[in-house]
Protein backbone atom coordinates (compact mmCIF):
# COMPACT_ATOMS: atom_id res chain seq x y z
CA UNK A 1 0.00 0.00 0.00
CA UNK A 2 2.42 2.50 0.68
CA UNK A 3 3.48 3.19 -3.30
CA UNK A 4 0.18 5.15 -2.96
CA UNK A 5 1.34 7.31 -0.22
CA UNK A 6 3.35 10.80 -0.88
CA UNK A 7 5.05 13.08 1.81
CA UNK A 8 2.43 15.51 2.83
CA UNK A 9 3.93 19.17 3.00
CA UNK A 10 5.75 20.75 5.25
CA UNK A 11 2.85 23.18 6.65
CA UNK A 12 1.18 19.97 7.32
CA UNK A 13 4.32 19.56 10.26
CA UNK A 14 3.27 23.07 11.55
CA UNK A 15 -0.14 21.41 13.85
CA UNK A 16 1.98 18.74 15.44
CA UNK A 17 4.73 21.47 16.77
CA UNK A 18 1.54 23.70 18.00
CA UNK A 19 0.23 20.41 19.41
CA UNK A 20 2.89 19.81 21.25
CA UNK A 21 3.20 22.83 22.60
CA UNK A 22 -0.14 23.36 23.65
CA UNK A 23 -0.34 19.94 25.70
CA UNK A 24 2.57 20.45 27.42
CA UNK A 25 1.53 23.67 28.67
CA UNK A 26 -2.11 22.92 29.29
CA UNK A 27 -1.34 19.74 30.65
CA UNK A 28 1.88 19.70 32.41
CA UNK A 29 2.34 23.34 32.83
CA UNK A 30 5.71 23.29 30.74
CA UNK A 31 6.83 25.25 28.21
CA UNK A 32 8.55 24.01 25.66
CA UNK A 33 11.27 26.18 23.30
CA UNK A 34 11.26 24.82 19.91
CA UNK A 35 14.85 23.83 18.87
CA UNK A 36 15.97 23.37 14.36
CA UNK A 37 13.57 21.27 12.93
CA UNK A 38 15.11 18.47 10.69
CA UNK A 39 14.29 15.67 8.63
CA UNK A 40 15.26 12.68 10.50
CA UNK A 41 17.29 9.51 8.83
CA UNK A 42 15.89 6.07 9.12
CA UNK A 43 18.01 4.90 12.03
CA UNK A 44 18.60 7.66 14.50
CA UNK A 45 18.61 7.47 18.42
CA UNK A 46 15.54 9.18 20.08
CA UNK A 47 15.28 9.76 23.51
CA UNK A 48 14.91 7.23 26.83
CA UNK A 49 11.20 6.67 26.30
CA UNK A 50 8.79 7.07 22.94
CA UNK A 51 5.17 6.74 22.60
CA UNK A 52 4.04 5.63 19.32
CA UNK A 53 0.61 6.71 17.64
CA UNK A 54 -0.29 5.59 14.36
CA UNK A 55 -2.38 7.78 12.15
CA UNK A 56 -4.34 6.22 9.10
CA UNK A 57 -7.37 7.87 6.93
CA UNK A 58 -6.21 10.15 3.76
CA UNK A 59 -2.79 10.54 4.84
CA UNK A 60 -1.27 7.97 6.85
CA UNK A 61 2.20 7.71 9.34
CA UNK A 62 3.12 8.04 12.51
CA UNK A 63 3.81 10.78 15.97
CA UNK A 64 6.85 9.63 17.65
CA UNK A 65 7.11 11.74 21.59
CA UNK A 66 10.92 10.85 22.53
CA UNK A 67 11.69 11.80 26.11
CA UNK A 68 14.63 11.87 28.08
CA UNK A 69 14.35 9.68 31.40
CA UNK A 70 13.90 12.66 33.67
CA UNK A 71 11.55 14.28 31.72
CA UNK A 72 9.10 11.39 31.72
CA UNK A 73 9.17 11.22 35.25
CA UNK A 74 8.75 14.80 35.95
CA UNK A 75 5.30 14.50 33.21
CA UNK A 76 4.18 11.85 34.96
CA UNK A 77 4.52 13.59 38.78
CA UNK A 78 2.81 16.48 37.07
CA UNK A 79 -0.30 14.09 35.71
CA UNK A 80 -0.56 11.79 38.63
CA UNK A 81 1.12 13.92 41.71
CA UNK A 82 3.00 11.18 42.39
CA UNK A 83 6.58 11.37 41.99
CA UNK A 84 7.65 7.91 40.36
CA UNK A 85 11.38 6.57 41.22
CA UNK A 86 11.51 4.78 38.00
CA UNK A 87 10.20 3.99 34.78
CA UNK A 88 6.56 1.93 35.78
CA UNK A 89 3.38 1.49 34.63
CA UNK A 90 2.02 4.88 35.57
CA UNK A 91 5.09 6.74 33.79
CA UNK A 92 4.05 4.09 30.49
CA UNK A 93 0.57 5.13 30.66
CA UNK A 94 1.32 9.01 31.38
CA UNK A 95 3.63 9.19 28.22
CA UNK A 96 1.16 7.19 25.85
CA UNK A 97 -1.71 9.62 26.87
CA UNK A 98 0.66 12.81 26.28
CA UNK A 99 1.44 11.39 22.46
CA UNK A 100 -2.19 10.42 22.54
CA UNK A 101 -3.30 14.23 23.22
CA UNK A 102 -0.40 15.58 20.78
CA UNK A 103 -1.49 13.32 17.98
CA UNK A 104 -5.39 14.14 18.57
CA UNK A 105 -4.71 17.78 18.93
CA UNK A 106 -3.25 17.68 15.96
CA UNK A 107 -5.33 15.42 13.90
CA UNK A 108 -8.23 18.35 14.27
CA UNK A 109 -5.99 20.73 12.97
CA UNK A 110 -5.67 18.53 9.42
CA UNK A 111 -9.54 17.87 9.27
CA UNK A 112 -9.02 17.45 5.60
CA UNK A 113 -7.17 14.31 5.94
CA UNK A 114 -10.16 12.85 8.39
CA UNK A 115 -7.49 10.52 9.88
CA UNK A 116 -8.15 8.42 12.82
CA UNK A 117 -5.31 7.19 15.47
CA UNK A 118 -4.51 4.01 16.96
CA UNK A 119 -3.99 3.19 20.59
CA UNK A 120 -0.29 4.48 21.88
CA UNK A 121 2.52 1.91 22.48
CA UNK A 122 5.12 2.98 24.77
CA UNK A 123 8.99 2.02 23.69
CA UNK A 124 11.28 1.98 26.62
CA UNK A 125 14.77 1.61 26.84
CA UNK A 126 18.63 2.57 26.35
CA UNK A 127 19.61 2.87 22.71
CA UNK A 128 16.75 2.25 20.71
CA UNK A 129 15.93 3.84 17.53
CA UNK A 130 12.62 4.29 15.97
CA UNK A 131 12.90 4.03 12.42
CA UNK A 132 10.39 5.18 9.56
CA UNK A 133 9.45 3.69 6.34
CA UNK A 134 11.59 5.54 3.45
CA UNK A 135 8.15 6.27 1.97
CA UNK A 136 7.37 8.71 5.09
CA UNK A 137 10.12 11.47 5.25
CA UNK A 138 10.16 11.95 9.14
CA UNK A 139 10.33 15.20 9.79
CA UNK A 140 11.90 15.94 13.47
CA UNK A 141 11.12 18.64 15.90
CA UNK A 142 13.36 19.05 18.86
CA UNK A 143 12.42 20.84 21.92
CA UNK A 144 13.79 21.37 25.16
CA UNK A 145 12.44 22.04 28.82
CA UNK A 146 12.45 22.74 32.53
CA UNK A 147 12.97 18.96 32.86
CA UNK A 148 15.21 18.11 30.20
CA UNK A 149 15.04 17.49 26.17
CA UNK A 150 11.85 16.42 24.19
CA UNK A 151 11.52 15.54 20.39
CA UNK A 152 8.26 15.32 18.39
CA UNK A 153 8.94 12.77 15.41
CA UNK A 154 6.21 13.03 12.71
CA UNK A 155 6.15 10.82 9.68
CA UNK A 156 3.35 11.53 7.38
CA UNK A 157 1.86 10.63 3.97
CA UNK A 158 -1.19 11.81 1.71
CA UNK A 159 -2.63 9.28 -0.64
CA UNK A 160 -1.19 10.34 -4.03
CA UNK A 161 -4.16 11.76 -6.57
CA UNK B 1 -10.68 8.90 24.18
CA UNK B 2 -9.43 5.65 25.43
CA UNK B 3 -12.11 4.78 27.87
CA UNK B 4 -14.76 4.72 24.98
CA UNK B 5 -12.37 1.33 23.92
CA UNK B 6 -13.16 -2.25 25.74
CA UNK B 7 -10.73 -5.12 24.27
CA UNK B 8 -11.81 -7.10 21.56
CA UNK B 9 -13.00 -10.64 22.50
CA UNK B 10 -9.91 -13.62 21.98
CA UNK B 11 -11.13 -14.77 18.92
CA UNK B 12 -10.35 -11.39 17.17
CA UNK B 13 -6.68 -12.47 17.73
CA UNK B 14 -6.99 -15.66 15.77
CA UNK B 15 -6.89 -13.81 12.19
CA UNK B 16 -3.43 -11.95 13.28
CA UNK B 17 -2.15 -15.86 13.88
CA UNK B 18 -2.71 -16.92 10.76
CA UNK B 19 -1.84 -13.21 8.86
CA UNK B 20 1.29 -14.29 10.27
CA UNK B 21 2.16 -17.99 9.00
CA UNK B 22 0.62 -17.29 6.00
CA UNK B 23 2.71 -13.91 5.69
CA UNK B 24 5.53 -16.31 6.05
CA UNK B 25 5.05 -19.33 4.36
CA UNK B 26 4.14 -16.99 1.26
CA UNK B 27 6.64 -14.53 0.93
CA UNK B 28 9.56 -15.90 3.26
CA UNK B 29 8.88 -19.91 2.05
CA UNK B 30 9.46 -20.40 6.21
CA UNK B 31 6.72 -22.40 8.26
CA UNK B 32 5.71 -20.76 11.68
CA UNK B 33 5.34 -22.79 14.73
CA UNK B 34 2.90 -21.13 16.90
CA UNK B 35 3.65 -21.43 20.71
CA UNK B 36 1.82 -20.65 23.82
CA UNK B 37 -0.32 -17.70 23.55
CA UNK B 38 -0.22 -15.67 26.81
CA UNK B 39 -1.60 -12.25 27.57
CA UNK B 40 1.24 -9.43 27.78
CA UNK B 41 2.44 -7.79 30.68
CA UNK B 42 2.29 -3.86 29.87
CA UNK B 43 6.40 -3.48 30.29
CA UNK B 44 8.25 -6.75 28.91
CA UNK B 45 11.20 -7.65 26.43
CA UNK B 46 10.53 -8.35 22.64
CA UNK B 47 13.15 -9.42 20.46
CA UNK B 48 15.42 -7.22 18.89
CA UNK B 49 13.75 -5.93 15.96
CA UNK B 50 10.28 -5.14 15.94
CA UNK B 51 7.99 -3.77 13.51
CA UNK B 52 4.74 -1.92 14.86
CA UNK B 53 1.70 -0.73 12.93
CA UNK B 54 -0.85 1.20 14.34
CA UNK B 55 -4.70 0.06 13.54
CA UNK B 56 -7.72 2.66 13.57
CA UNK B 57 -11.31 2.41 13.11
CA UNK B 58 -13.96 0.80 14.82
CA UNK B 59 -11.24 -0.90 16.79
CA UNK B 60 -8.32 0.44 17.55
CA UNK B 61 -4.85 -0.87 18.77
CA UNK B 62 -1.42 -1.74 17.86
CA UNK B 63 0.17 -4.82 16.00
CA UNK B 64 3.74 -5.58 16.86
CA UNK B 65 5.92 -8.17 14.74
CA UNK B 66 9.10 -9.08 16.72
CA UNK B 67 12.04 -10.54 15.54
CA UNK B 68 14.92 -12.13 16.95
CA UNK B 69 18.25 -10.41 14.93
CA UNK B 70 19.18 -13.44 13.19
CA UNK B 71 15.49 -14.04 11.85
CA UNK B 72 15.58 -10.25 10.69
CA UNK B 73 18.33 -11.19 8.79
CA UNK B 74 16.90 -13.76 7.10
CA UNK B 75 14.00 -12.73 6.15
CA UNK B 76 15.40 -9.96 4.66
CA UNK B 77 17.51 -12.09 2.61
CA UNK B 78 14.33 -13.79 1.33
CA UNK B 79 12.81 -10.71 0.51
CA UNK B 80 15.97 -8.96 -1.10
CA UNK B 81 17.94 -11.68 -2.45
CA UNK B 82 20.60 -10.24 -0.51
CA UNK B 83 22.17 -11.14 2.76
CA UNK B 84 22.73 -8.30 4.85
CA UNK B 85 25.97 -8.73 7.49
CA UNK B 86 23.85 -5.76 10.07
CA UNK B 87 20.85 -4.50 10.78
CA UNK B 88 20.48 -1.78 7.88
CA UNK B 89 17.73 0.44 6.57
CA UNK B 90 17.10 -2.94 3.78
CA UNK B 91 16.25 -4.66 7.13
CA UNK B 92 14.19 -1.87 8.64
CA UNK B 93 12.47 -1.81 5.39
CA UNK B 94 11.64 -5.89 5.12
CA UNK B 95 10.57 -5.53 8.72
CA UNK B 96 7.54 -2.57 8.17
CA UNK B 97 6.92 -4.29 5.39
CA UNK B 98 6.42 -7.86 7.40
CA UNK B 99 4.58 -6.28 9.84
CA UNK B 100 2.36 -4.40 7.50
CA UNK B 101 1.07 -7.34 5.65
CA UNK B 102 0.11 -8.98 8.40
CA UNK B 103 -1.81 -6.10 9.60
CA UNK B 104 -3.06 -6.06 6.37
CA UNK B 105 -4.22 -9.18 6.10
CA UNK B 106 -5.51 -9.42 9.55
CA UNK B 107 -7.70 -6.56 9.03
CA UNK B 108 -9.13 -7.54 5.70
CA UNK B 109 -10.61 -10.86 7.78
CA UNK B 110 -12.09 -8.22 10.68
CA UNK B 111 -14.01 -6.47 7.85
CA UNK B 112 -16.81 -5.08 10.77
CA UNK B 113 -14.26 -2.88 12.26
CA UNK B 114 -13.91 -0.96 8.98
CA UNK B 115 -9.90 -0.30 10.03
CA UNK B 116 -7.40 0.98 8.76
CA UNK B 117 -3.57 0.80 8.87
CA UNK B 118 -0.84 3.49 9.75
CA UNK B 119 2.52 3.42 8.52
CA UNK B 120 5.16 1.17 9.86
CA UNK B 121 7.59 2.29 12.67
CA UNK B 122 10.45 -0.41 13.49
CA UNK B 123 12.00 -0.56 16.87
CA UNK B 124 16.02 -1.41 16.94
CA UNK B 125 18.01 -2.17 19.79
CA UNK B 126 19.15 -4.80 22.67
CA UNK B 127 16.57 -4.23 25.71
CA UNK B 128 13.98 -2.27 24.14
CA UNK B 129 10.45 -3.20 25.14
CA UNK B 130 7.66 -2.33 23.48
CA UNK B 131 4.08 -1.36 26.18
CA UNK B 132 0.32 -1.01 25.51
CA UNK B 133 -2.34 0.77 26.77
CA UNK B 134 -4.13 -0.83 30.15
CA UNK B 135 -7.52 -0.91 27.75
CA UNK B 136 -5.89 -3.03 25.08
CA UNK B 137 -4.50 -6.26 27.46
CA UNK B 138 -2.27 -7.53 24.56
CA UNK B 139 -2.04 -11.00 23.36
CA UNK B 140 1.53 -12.36 22.70
CA UNK B 141 1.60 -15.44 20.17
CA UNK B 142 4.95 -16.57 20.01
CA UNK B 143 6.72 -18.43 17.15
CA UNK B 144 8.83 -20.57 16.12
CA UNK B 145 10.67 -20.77 12.79
CA UNK B 146 13.96 -22.52 11.21
CA UNK B 147 15.96 -18.94 11.60
CA UNK B 148 14.48 -18.74 15.21
CA UNK B 149 12.32 -16.77 17.15
CA UNK B 150 9.19 -14.49 16.15
CA UNK B 151 6.68 -13.07 18.37
CA UNK B 152 2.98 -11.47 16.94
CA UNK B 153 1.88 -9.01 19.50
CA UNK B 154 -1.89 -7.34 19.00
CA UNK B 155 -3.33 -5.22 21.26
CA UNK B 156 -6.76 -4.56 20.20
CA UNK B 157 -10.02 -2.64 21.69
CA UNK B 158 -13.72 -2.28 20.14
CA UNK B 159 -15.63 0.90 20.69
CA UNK B 160 -18.01 0.17 23.17
CA UNK B 161 -21.68 0.33 22.71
Amino acid sequence: MNDKYVPVRAEHINPFLSASVNVFRTMLDCELTRGQVFVKGTVQPSHHISGIIGLSGKAAGIVVLSLSREVALRATEQLTQERPTEINTDVVDAIGELANMIAGSAKAQLAQYEMSISLPSVIIGHNHTVSFPKEAKPIAIPFDCKWGSVCVEVGLCELSA
